[in-house]
């Protein structure tokens, strides 16, 4: 299996809800550096799991409207703790449903899986993995 | 698949026996920067894998046995090399059985699968990966 | 000139006054990974720079009134835009003064500087740095 | 499953064909960070995975007729484009042959995977993983 | 002293002439992850050192000419040996120039240094510091 | 002022003196992660700092007697603390002694100072920096 992967960030406002949350139920922020490891069981014929600047692009397309927001205020997101494992998730699918419809081109659609990694810390990060196709 | 990861380190003295070993069968050591990736299919009703404080707190109670030692002198480890990749199946095992007794609560038990990651340089590390329950 | 340096993060909320900041204008957040870095021309009679245990406790009670908060609520910040930069010459000044009250004992006042870094993702950071004593 | 992994780079020139590649299709280069994992289900009599200097010697064996050259020179990759991920796959290829050789000993026949990672940038990188025997 | 750091990256071929660089005497190639530290004692009225988006933005302004480029072919470098303490150098000169040129607007005219660091592995890196004003 | 910087590694065992070190006291062990940073006011004639693979062997040389070690046990350490920062010292002073022996060449005679780093974990590090001639 190849893969290949991207890596760009975004810097939010949220809080949770949950006594297991402690001083995380407050307002408070986050910078995810968020890894979109995109993978294929063959090359194209250019030699590529997915050409690198689209990679770039379609990562940066989904992560722009997450980007500078309170999450607190996303009607998307109404009554979920943003958690950074749920994010990873909900990147995935957003990413997803953007190959479906083409995103990545023709070749996109060869694509067999895909890894989010949403890194919160030097000490912790989360991801979700899951088919494409 | 989600997985959340958490990354604590040890500092240990041992030596190793065998040949193949060469300088290492000296006593010498390492520091362990220790990853531990739960990993889980869906996620709790509060949008988690496992709550990232429980999961620090527990990876350091396995740690801290063996942290400042010299295991060489550990009975648990008599007649074993306690190479990286043995040590991070040790601490899979050890982190298994606290999960298996509660460890991580109720939610705990629904983890299906941990990764442990020690890295002993910027150029070489060692994982054991397998179920949890 | 030795140094000794220990890491620890924050994650806040906060938004920035002024057409420069953009989209940043809005309330958002970020992890900022700490680094604090202590001078000293010479070692303490132990052989240490500052003790590691001291200096990671001495950051982390810096840093905890600033954890988990929105910053534009905390009246120190009133009127001023809590950039990177700005943090780090803040939490250099907090850590100057607690080292002048003794928080490092009588070998803290041996030190001659101090470099406070926050890392705000893995394409941008800032620090300031300056004398402690 | 246990994996050892060893890393190591590679500074090399290229060019690519194909408009896809834009500004890439001119004769350019790239450092590649390589790590390779090796994976096996059980440890040696020894502990190891593999012998880490084992390990290292036969990653650099493999770079050392790719590193310093200009790709485009080498009859090997005549009409491929040495994209990153074809340079994982083909890197996994000659060290999954020389383990065959025994390049390893008698325990690398035991190995049961192999994962190369090249890493292109601080923001980017690919992989190919697959079984060695 | 306060600083600002952004990081971007090249990807470019070249070779050296002399003895001392032994197989590097062949056109190769490197990708060098670049990080631009901007230096100021106090910080503008907006608490800035400099906007952290016009600082890339003007990173990647020099960066561009000097990216997926041979710099054996490059009129600027000839009869040079384009090593990475060298380009360090160069991209100060240029980034220095286009300060006092007014790229960073009013306040760029504040700034005291500059320091370019080159990373060329996970293993080696270069860098040169200066004033700018 | 011109910097290169190469990294090593070594893995020793040893133990300190004094209850301020805590667990620390007993016989436990390290990675350090080395980095030797020399530096220049100018590059030589063939544009270099120092040449890359010399500075590199160098520190090699300089870190093998350490290496695989238990520092306690060394007689040049005797009645001393082997903490980080000494030890970053103590690399220092014997890689300055090798230069002015003519480890570097002509050269290295012109450099201007020397820093080494030694990483301990993720999360600390030392450092001693100084002039080498």
């Amino acid at each position: 299996m190849y893969a290949l992967t991207v890596r760009d960030h975004i810097m939010i406002a949220h809080s949770f809800v949950g006594e297991i949350f402690g001083p995380a139920q407050k307002l408070h922020g986050a910078t995810f550096v968020v890894d979109a490891e995109f993978r294929r069981p063959g090359l194209s014929p250019d030699g590529l799991v997915v050409d690198i600047g689209e990679a770039s692009a379609l990562l940066k397309e989904v992560l722009t409207p997450l980007n500078y927001q309170n999450l607190d205020e996303l009607s998307d997101f109404r009554g979920r703790n943003t958690t950074t494992e749920f994010l990873a998730g909900e990147i995935h699918r957003r990413i997803k449903a953007r190959i479906a419809e083409g995103a990545l081109g023709e070749h996109g659609r060869g694509l067999a899986g895909l890894k989010i990694t949403l890194h919160e810390s030097h000490a912790a990060w989360a991801s979700f993995e899951g088919p494409v196709a």
